[in-house]
């Protein structure tokens, strides 16, 4: 705040000038001194200027309901929930979110600097602060070509955004462990900044080395002694509760009130369709009070905690000098947001934004399917040997085993087998820098007949395709190629159903419930 | 740490490289997780390398200590301990005092940026962590001549320094509550670093305003509702235990598990006397402990809560990648530290420092006691009406009242008066400046005849002379102004006791129990 600002506020604080707005009749939550307390909040200019009696110009009467900070997810891939930034501020303000910590990784991972850019920019002004980590992972493996290289000299200049907090979950935990300078260049581009941690299953020596090496927290354990031995050796526990991982039932035996500011609630991916009909952050806290924690502590965690672990000293409390990013709800159990305040403006009542959030548009995170011309052949499978190698689906797990099967031959070449629920899987590259095509089989998709195909394939997003046929599935792979990217599903030569992604191929330019609605398309269809 | 320090770390870390170090058998202190761990200590380079079992040169037998990250003050200024930094630090260490967050208030209102510049110079390579808060409140006074006048612009160039954390308290409370300029200047300064309060007194509108410009803790609190207060509008709580403040008893209801992290333990003033009888932080552990506070709670808030507050990731915690600074100690009752590590090497031992801890000469800090030439008429006070106006000391209080009393007159001149407790009172400017004398009366300080001279005298350390007459108060003044600054008691022409303080008129340059006995002559004199 400039000097004539802080003056304004000061002059309110001491009663010499009016407010602004002022809360009456609510339950203050006061995460930092943990308790409930009964009194008005004086907001001045967006921020809170003291709590007390006071004048003001407009009178909010709160009816008894609690006036809590307005809560942060501490770590959110928001490409995961195939919205745009502003269409998943749409989605998760209403629920009582005012911040999230994001990782551009998936965008970074196509479009590179520009990638991160767009986040930045397409963020500016929206009802919701979106805090960026720099992705630390561009590209997440060299097995597959990603759309770009970030090192950390491409990475440097981020960090004099405001809205930069640090470096993004730091993938590659062999690289740390074994020292690998590009890694650590990129850790030590922290520099007192937070650097987020992700490493799955590490314990022991291993993570001595990796909690070492300045890498302050962790959201991939699964299990209390995993993530109590994470704790121990001083990390920030970040308990994930989203779309497909959730393990805050597994995790939070471990908090107790002495330990509790090492933690904070996570998302990771929360998908559109989730975050429509569970919520954010309030069903992670409704999940966790009816888990048995203490409502107080929960709020603390998913508030001033998560603020204080990014060193955030403007948010995540209800305290003078604090932005008025707040929510006023109803009971304990479910945090339902009744309304939703951001820098002291009404963004939200009853579950809907208030007002317009208008989309951005950039052209540098446009047209990035980039595929070199495609026919049938390019798919073609020579067979060779008796057996083909087979990508085993394991289901409801990330991991995969490899098998091998007896396939059809035609034309000298395998062909997938709806009899023992094998397709036909090719990855191509779409980002136009080599044009490579793998090629293979997978078990397990349940396919029957026709292809699918994706831009969205973690973690290098090129085009997968997955079919029944040749011709079908380049018919699916040529339709997302023409149309900037998305999910289709495709058979005879007809799209079945499609869900546009034109946003580098990740995310829609669509409403959220167009996009749950299409999805719901796509899996009938499929 | 550059790239290569981190490498060895981790090659350590996960057993590829033997460790410089391994503590075992010790009950490790885990102020994260907050609980006792039996796990042994790896230590390379002076950072810890992993707790488990390693390969080390040299194993270290704790048989059964407590091993616990070396103990921090929050607030302190040093100059009140008469001693210069390295006899500081020598009396401190040994306590188990690893880190202290020092305000070199007094210094730089007699030598200004010097003196700061003095007090990072002097503190380089001690095995003590000398982190430095920027002094707010040169001067602290405008009715009084200091030695500086610090503006914001001259203290920016401290920033860059790595010690250098923030700003110190800002005394400065209707300065701040009224949006003084120059104040807020001072403030802002600090950028997202901590900045230190100081409120006594502080509630209500003026707290709500003061805690809004973006100070952000407050070590005068001395009752529980005050404190409670500002915990509640978002402060952090410093529970102030020195040697002429002690809040300790009257703020510790306040602490309770769940915001214990708000708090710290700081002693402001500690004088040498105290350092040798009482201890330091662990003396400060012990009473809480003895008042019932959790010892682990205790020991957290006097390492990793305060490590956090001040932004320190490298100390505060016995977690991988942690400097080694660590104390051995036998129980949770005296918290006394049998040894103690920094950076990993054995610093103090029973009781007593390890090596020698030279002392830093600087000129810029020396000699600074420049008065006029003194003439006995200097000190007249004229008899003017009926009564003169006296300074009436409380008893145990920095407070006094104004009070009027009939004086013997001779020459026109009114004359202190043994048999009314009543002595003369000079205040003579020593900073070069303008020579100002100040004159006046002041009783309770029980002198009978001769003189009392010294160079501290807060905040603006002038050269200040209280006697029973004019011929000894010029010659106590004199002997001051040639030696340097100091304490001096004289009577009849003669100096019966004196303390050099050579340093900025502040300090001594001798050893702590040099101090310690001249201040009990001192005492025996006067």
């Amino acid at each position: 705040m400039d000097i004539p600002r802080v003056q304004t506020l000061l002059a309110v604080a001491r009663g010499d000038r009016p407010a602004d707005m002022l809360f009456k009749n609510g339950r203050v939550v006061n995460t930092l001194s943990h308790e409930f307390e009964d009194a008005s909040v004086a907001v001045a200019d967006g921020v809170i200027a003291g709590l007390g009696d006071y004048e003001a110009r407009e009178v909010i009467d709160l009816k008894g309901l609690f006036l809590a900070p307005a809560l942060i997810d501490g770590h959110i891939h928001i490409e995961s929930s195939l919205l745009s930034p502003a269409e998943f501020a749409r989605a998760v303000v209403p629920r009582g979110t005012g911040a999230v910590v994001c990782d551009p990784h998936e965008i970074a991972n196509v479009c590179g600097e520009a990638g991160i850019q767009y986040m930045l920019d397409a963020t500016e002004g929206l009802p919701l602060d979106v805090f960026v980590m720099l992705p630390s992972c561009v590209p997440a493996t060299h097995m597959e070509t990603a759309g770009a290289e970030l090192d950390a000299a491409s990475l440097k200049p981020f960090l004099t955004h405001p809205r930069v907090l640090g470096i993004a979950e730091v993938m590659n935990f062999p690289g740390v462990v074994f020292g690998a300078e590009p890694v650590l260049d990129k850790i030590a581009l922290g520099d007192g900044r937070p650097v987020d941690g992700h490493a799955p299953g590490v314990r022991g020596r291993w993570l001595n080395a990796y909690a070492a090496s300045g890498i302050a927290s962790d959201h991939e354990s699964t299990t209390l002694e995993e993530a109590q031995e994470k704790l121990r050796r001083g990390m920030f526990v970040f308990i994930r509760e989203g779309s497909t991982a959730r393990n805050l039932e597994a995790l939070l035996p471990l908090v107790t009130p002495q330990n509790s500011h090492r933690f904070a609630f996570v998302s990771d991916d929360r998908h559109a369709d989730d975050l429509a009909s569970e919520g954010h952050v309030n069903a992670i806290l409704a999940r966790a009070v009816a888990k048995g924690l203490d409502p107080l502590l929960a709020l603390a965690m998913a508030t001033s905690h998560t603020a204080a672990i990014f060193g955030r000293k403007d948010i995540g409390a209800l305290a003078p000098g604090r932005r008025a990013n707040l929510i006023a709800f109803e009971d304990l159990k479910s945090f339902r947001a009744v309304k939703v305040w951001h820098d002291g403006r009404l963004v939200a009542e009853n579950g809907s934004l208030i007002g317009d959030v208008p989309l951005y548009h950039s052209p540098a995170v446009h047209a990035t399917v980039n595929v070199p011309s495609l026919a049938a052949a390019d798919f073609a499978v020579p067979a060779s040997g008796k057996q083909a190698n087979i990508i085993d689906i394991i289901p409801d797990q990330i991991v995969t085993n490899r098998w091998t099967a007896s396939l059809p031959v035609s034309n000298g070449e395998w062909q997938a087998d709806g009899t023992q629920d094998i397709a036909k899987l090719v990855v191509i590259e779409r980002h136009g820098r080599n044009g490579n095509i793998g090629k293979g089989f997978v078990r397990g998709l349940g396919l029957k007949r026709g292809a699918l195909a994706s831009t969205v394939a973690h973690d290098s997003h090129n085009l997968i395709c997955a079919g029944m046929n040749d011709s079908d599935m380049l018919f699916a792979a040529r339709t997302l190629a023409e149309k900037g990217g998305g999910w289709v599903v495709a058979a005879d030569g007809k799209v079945l159903a499609h869900l546009a992604l034109p946003i580098a191929g990740l995310m829609s330019d669509q409403s959220a419930s167009v996009v749950t609605e299409t999805i719901e398309k796509l899996h009938r269809a499929a």
